[in-house]
């Protein structure tokens, strides 16, 4: 069984010039130590989700925080389904995204509501990893459910759910394919399956 | 008339220990220098935005990427309103991101392809900034004009289109708000108007 620091070292992306490591490094874990978040360090995390790009500066992105122990941890939990339970809960810290679908004040809709907070989120990302803490995001969980339990407003879209924390063992993990998974190097497209100068012709970037 | 290095040191978010800077530093900007983006670092941007995270490592980008003078520049400038025009053309890229509607091979819907587009553009928007660059994100232009122009298909949703380039003057801004704009601090909300322990109850964060 790899220790965490090995799995640290097979999950980061081949380094490529010029290219930031925070961004190479992030990854998403399953297994989390016992090691809580600072409230400094979780304030840090939203000092930099401030400063993301918005469509009108609207800033659509708001965030129910649940730190282990809490009741907004235990109701965020709740809404997992099997897959998720069986690693999530043992986060520190579990974060629900939302996001207003109008413009304030106008009431106008904003298409762009949950490209922004995906940008809020990145952007804690690349600020945990800096941080030397790990991100998890899930999309498996029942949206109704968490709606309900965390009185969330129907103006608002829900997103994901993050977990934040500190890397934790892979022998930790009880299921066998999320054991494998969190040992298994990452994948990506290469570039010409997603960047096109026309519709599915591939750029040339030199 | 301020500088464009007077604009720069007055656009960046004041700092906060801990926070990246290049969180701090991204910025908007309007006026763009004749200066092109060399095709290296135009392919480094999207070598850090591989690495975005997503929904079951889906990863729904396809960006259309136009060069100054080139075809795709001019068609999805032809998108543009009226005050998107007035600036964005002198843009050396304009990207066009669009996403995935639904999860290859099964065809179920993907909710989460605007989210991860987003967190995608945010990746670009970053490591853009360490390269010394600027992005500038916009919702105003006709998706359905872009649609039919650049012969996008039905299963791909529109997302932002970005100019990316180097920073120009500020008088070089034709439209008297977006030089004003351009020369004016940026402002976020504080964080009790977006973090919550419970709904729209500001989470303590120390």
């Amino acid at each position: 069984m790899m220790t965490s620091q090995q799995v640290e070292q097979i999950k980061r992306a081949p380094a490529v010039p010029g290219v930031l490591p925070l961004i190479l490094h992030r990854w998403s874990p399953r297994s989390f130590s016992d090691r809580d978040v600072s409230p400094e360090d979780l304030r840090t995390l939203f000092e930099a989700a401030r400063w993301a790009a918005s469509s009108n500066n609207e800033q659509p992105w708001r965030y129910l925080v649940g730190r282990r122990g809490t009741d907004t941890h235990a109701k965020i939990f709740e809404s997992f389904g099997e897959w998720n339970r069986a690693w999530a809960g043992s986060a520190s810290v579990l974060l629900l995204g939302t996001a207003k679908k109008t413009f304030t004040p106008k009431g106008t809709p904003n298409e762009y509501a949950m490209h922004d907070l995906g940008a809020a989120d990145a952007t804690i990302c690349y600020q945990a990893t800096a941080l030397g803490l790990h991100t998890h995001q899930m999309a498996g969980f029942d949206h109704e459910v968490a709606r309900r339990l965390l009185q969330i407003p129907g103006d608002y879209l829900i997103g994901s759910i993050m977990a934040i924390g500190y890397l934790g063992e892979p022998a930790a993990l009880t299921m066998d394919y999320q054991r494998e998974q969190e040992m298994t190097p990452r994948t990506r497209k290469q570039l010409n399956e997603f960047v096109f100068s026309a519709w599915e012709q591939p750029a040339d970037l030199g």
